[in-house]
């Protein structure tokens, strides 16, 4: 199982904004659609094994499930169609809960510090993605592995120290700094490879 | 240096498509545009060693060079602007040559022989990326590689015989079926562990 979890620190927090400019008024939804899309997709075919958590402004939590998502399409424009709905969906529900938006789609009154919670509860081990940490290419990694990465702008102080005592490992992709989306197909790849090697 | 060529089966050869249905109408635009973004972009910077060449129903060429490329930005809608334009710059001019359409870019009345015999003649090895085959990661790599990728459909087989009269070398990025762009990641991330190795 992986998960990956993107923090949208401009991410929108209502659903008015228009499709028509992503990386503006929408404070770029762009970034975090090129993550889903890096997260779920083969060519032809989803992965299934993944779930992604977007974090909006660190109140909102998207969860897109590989096994039950539908209507999922490899671009950033309808990606954020259907965050979107997921939005006005929300917009009226006060609870904490998880709120089914479309199929494979849910929506909840959560931040980084619940998201953590739920998934180190189910055994998996967060990993911060970093520049100039150790590679993780050659290193063990755990059966359950939730990467955590930042949008277009650099982890906040708090979120280093949340993601530290939830005792993520830090790790590197690569000897350049990548755009998240990037870093994800990088990360799909190398468990790819090791998955068939065990 | 790095090349990326990757073929636009059914992308437009003029402008009258409209930036909000780039995979529908446009003919899967926001595939290239997405292997433009992983070809060029690092976080906040864009990679100048790296030429990307879409090559539109084997007729048109639009070349996107990382040294001199400007107002290029992340986002599928703003790429498929760029791309619009430089079909407006194209569609009056008949003859062979590259036309400028906006800084960086480039377009013309080529396919991917013409692109093939322009790339080899500068000494780059141009390498097919196919599922099954021979896998990148261990295999020496020439200085100057030229990836070629299909869209979302894909080589025919017209384009495979072109491609082994070229002397491509067949590779495969991993153990399971990538579209191109998460391709195009994962290889920029191989060359530049190369890099920093060498």
């Amino acid at each position: 199982m992986r998960a990956f979890i993107i923090l949208g620190h401009k991410a929108p927090l209502n659903p008015d904004f228009t499709l028509n400019d992503l990386p503006g008024s929408a404070g770029r939804l762009d970034v975090l659609c090129r993550c889903v899309n890096a997260a779920l997709f083969l060519s032809h075919d989803l992965r299934r094994d993944v779930e992604v958590f977007l974090v909006l402004q660190d109140q909102l939590t998207i969860c897109i499930s590989g096994q039950h998502v539908k209507r999922l399409n490899p671009d950033e424009r309808s990606t954020a169609a259907l965050i979107k709905k997921a939005l006005e969906r929300i917009q009226h529900h006060h609870g904490s809960d998880d709120v089914r938006s479309t199929p494979g789609i849910t929506v909840s009154r959560k931040g980084l510090k619940q998201v953590l919670g739920y998934l180190t509860a189910q055994r998996f081990v967060p990993i911060l993605l970093l520049e100039n940490e150790r590679s993780f290419r050659g290193c063990f990694l755990p059966e359950r592995v939730a990467f955590v990465l930042s949008d277009h702008t650099d982890f906040s102080e708090t979120e280093l120290e949340l993601l530290l005592e939830f005792e993520a490992l830090k790790l590197s992709v690569g000897p350049q700094i990548y755009p998240a989306s990037h870093c994800i197909a990088v990360v799909n790849n190398e468990l790819d490879h090791r998955d068939q090697a065990s």
